[in-house]
């Protein structure tokens, strides 16, 4: 016999966490769509030649590729995707001319990577993207925090913050202490922050470039810390920076983008209290090159960003001659389900039919057949469950998988063309409800049911 | 430069067949939750020895199988899963103790298999199944024809056929001939019956075992193919099989199973017409031991099956000793795609929201920003364009990608708070609407539009 155990790292997802992630990605796509934003999809398997052209992918994740081969192929030839930003930008590289820009586009799909299996690490996981590609313009810019926004506020969350920056204010910042050339490396150590502390942080950026540190002066490095920890707050951050950086070319473009960005999401309805400038925000990839977003449950910050990405001058420069900037995000839909999770805000359910349809032994089986039947076409999901056992155990089966409501129909009730309507959670039967009022008694109950599940 | 190709036999799905795509995907996860369907997901990557396990697969897809390796794993462990069932059978067999049984499942995603690329076939493609597992009752038979209708009635199809048949009554006729031993390969030959044509089957028929043939003589093969090709009706066909076959006890379930599927679903509703017995339809897999399915779109047979499947003694004896019967089907979702493009009948458009807002040039862009976020609080998809260009390429763009109103202010309309309402198919528009209408000026405008496209 062979073992059902899945691969390490890998896991099966049941229906209890399949069902909220279903719900959530209904919203997602609702929301993309809202905004104009259009799927594709792009194979898992891409040739490694993609995968690994320069800059594509970092040399951590280049490490954790997955290999493909089938019998009469060339090894080394194909492997599985690792993020969907790669594979965007060979589509749009590819299909650009009939696509024409602006081009908004959302995926969804999994990603591979042969981490070290750990807690909550898994080798193939499910990343949400939306982009939008070929326009400059701040409208995107805003347009990204404002499906974010919208996203999550489909999803049911209520109380998150979505955080902006703006590369060019810490360049400009960085210009300012002659320290142009070191922004990547700056940036990268600034990114732990909250994880790692000032402390060790500091001793990063002062660490000699030699040893993979930023060469600061110990001077360089308090400013720059003092520059990330204070730059927290609403619009008024961005009057502070503009007196202390005005004379900064760079720095004056960012600032002027977040304080249009504010306005715009201000004028779509985003409430204030939902966007915060963090001027230490720095999103460890090289990558960006203007506006950067994360975005945290307030209270589970400890969970890190749900949503994050930023403006980048240039996709598919490994593809194309032609310059394609563009700006997008990628929303966390597994860190967001485990959140949730754990928060206790996940309606969960084995099911979503709400009413079991009963086949009660001795009855004929077309009475509850066709009774569900009659259900669905009123827009009621419903399951009849599919042998006469003993009816207790129908209706253990029905509470166990989180049906609402059983209909059932005994030899007594057929013969008077009745039924009792029975909720599976109270208990109590409603008896003797004539046939033609079933799809009617059913809404009627189903109503109280939930009427009474919000209040509670 | 890199070549943006995708490797051979792999596709990128543009946004004109993600959106029928997604559309339909909705419609058949709707469909399944109605009936008390769950969802799971497994991985892509699958250990090899629970792919290669004795009778898993063909011998035809485990050639076709795509290894799967990453740095420091062992060659030759883990591969990418070439359909849903071995995963549904290694999941079943983990996982019943805690959910419990009867199991009812639905699982969507893509699987793989290196087959020499060809038009209209893929190296990876989406499968679709649904199953119920854990029973024998015939309502869960009946149930998994009724879903087909469902969910194909769901996607926007009127005209197909759903053909049943039942092993049970292939077997009884098989015994009353001798031939019991032979069934598989009999199947197998039948099976081809639609494709290759009388003479070709009878061919294989009666070619000698030795030779890869069912080693049948002239007489028994033509009444094998006497019985499959007049076979072929309403429920007057079982009338007939029980003359011939009344005294096979294997022949006499089949019958009364398939006559007790008829009664249900015409309890449910079902017109008779959609439903179609076949005493010759084979489905070439052993695996199936009762009921059988196959559907095709009327005029369009020439697409072969788009959603099949049948009964199973045991679905997970590679990894279980628990027995555990089953029914389901897999609907072929891309052959369904193909064959509603070639018929003409997807609605397809390069977006879905109906709404693109101007950006005008020298008008403050909150302006359409505000408007924008105003029409998606109504439930009314709308994109802003991100650039203030010359008007005309804007209306250009909203017509490609198919919006169906533009909303205009330009600074005339802005001093006066007015817009225009133009409607991108027929150029007419609707001038000096002031700003507190507009979501009910453009849902109305939409209601014009969408009943003018149904009724032309």
């Amino acid at each position: 016999m062979i073992d059902p155990r899945v691969a390490s790292g890998l896991r099966d997802l049941p229906p209890a966490v399949m069902i909220p992630r279903e719900r959530m990605l209904a919203a997602f796509r609702r929301t993309f769509a809202a905004f104009g934003f259009v799927p594709i999809e792009t194979p898992h398997i891409e040739r490694m030649e993609v995968l690994s052209g320069k800059g594509a992918g970092s040399e951590e994740v280049l490490r954790q590729i997955f290999e493909v081969t089938n019998k009469g192929g060339t090894p080394g030839e194909l492997a599985l995707r690792f993020d969907l930003t790669v594979p965007l930008a060979r589509f749009v590289a590819k299909h650009v001319d009939e696509l024409g820009v602006p081009f908004k586009r959302y995926a969804i799909g999994s990603v591979f990577r042969g981490e070290r299996p750990a807690k909550g690490r898994f080798r193939e996981f499910m990343q949400c993207d939306f982009d939008t590609i070929g326009t400059e313009s701040v409208l995107a810019d805003a347009e990204t925090a404002q499906v974010i926004h919208a996203a999550l506020s489909a999803a049911g969350l209520t109380e998150f913050t979505i955080t902006l920056n703006n590369r060019k204010i810490l360049d400009g910042m960085l210009e300012s202490l002659g320290l142009v050339g070191r922004s990547a490396s700056v940036l990268r150590s600034l990114d732990k922050l909250a994880k790692i502390g000032r402390g060790a942080v500091r001793e990063e950026l002062q660490k000699a470039t030699e040893d993979g540190g930023a060469g600061l002066s110990q001077e360089q490095a308090g400013r720059v810390l003092d520059f990330a920890e204070t730059g927290r707050g609403g619009v008024e951050i961005l009057r502070e920076a503009e007196t202390t950086l005005g004379s900064s070319a760079h720095a004056g473009q960012g600032i002027a983008n977040l304080r249009t960005v504010l306005d715009l999401l201000s004028a779509a309805g985003i409430p204030d209290h939902r966007i915060r400038i963090d001027l230490g925000l720095a999103r460890g990839l090289d990558y960006y090159t203007g506006i950067v977003f994360e975005t945290t449950v307030n209270g589970w910050e400890k969970f890190g960003s749900i949503a994050s990405g930023g403006r980048y001058d240039n996709l598919a420069s490994l593809f194309t001659s032609r310059r394609l900037p563009g700006v997008g995000a990628s929303i966390g839909l597994d860190r967001l389900l485990a959140l949730m999770d754990e928060a206790g805000w996940l309606k969960t359910s084995g099911t979503r039919a709400p009413v079991l349809v009963a086949n009660f032994p001795g009855v004929d089986p077309l009475i509850p057949f066709g009774m569900a039947a009659r259900l669905r076409a009123a827009g009621i999901g419903a399951e009849v469950y599919p042998e006469p056992i003993q009816i207790g155990k129908q209706m253990g089966y029905g509470s166990t998988r989180g049906h609402k409501l059983a209909v059932i129909v005994g030899p007594d009730e057929a013969a008077r063309e009745i039924f009792n309507l029975r909720n599976l959670a109270t208990r109590q039967e409603d008896k003797g409800l004539s046939w033609p009022t079933l799809e009617d008694s059913v809404k009627s109950a189903l109503v109280v049911i939930d009427s009474e599940g919000q209040s509670s």
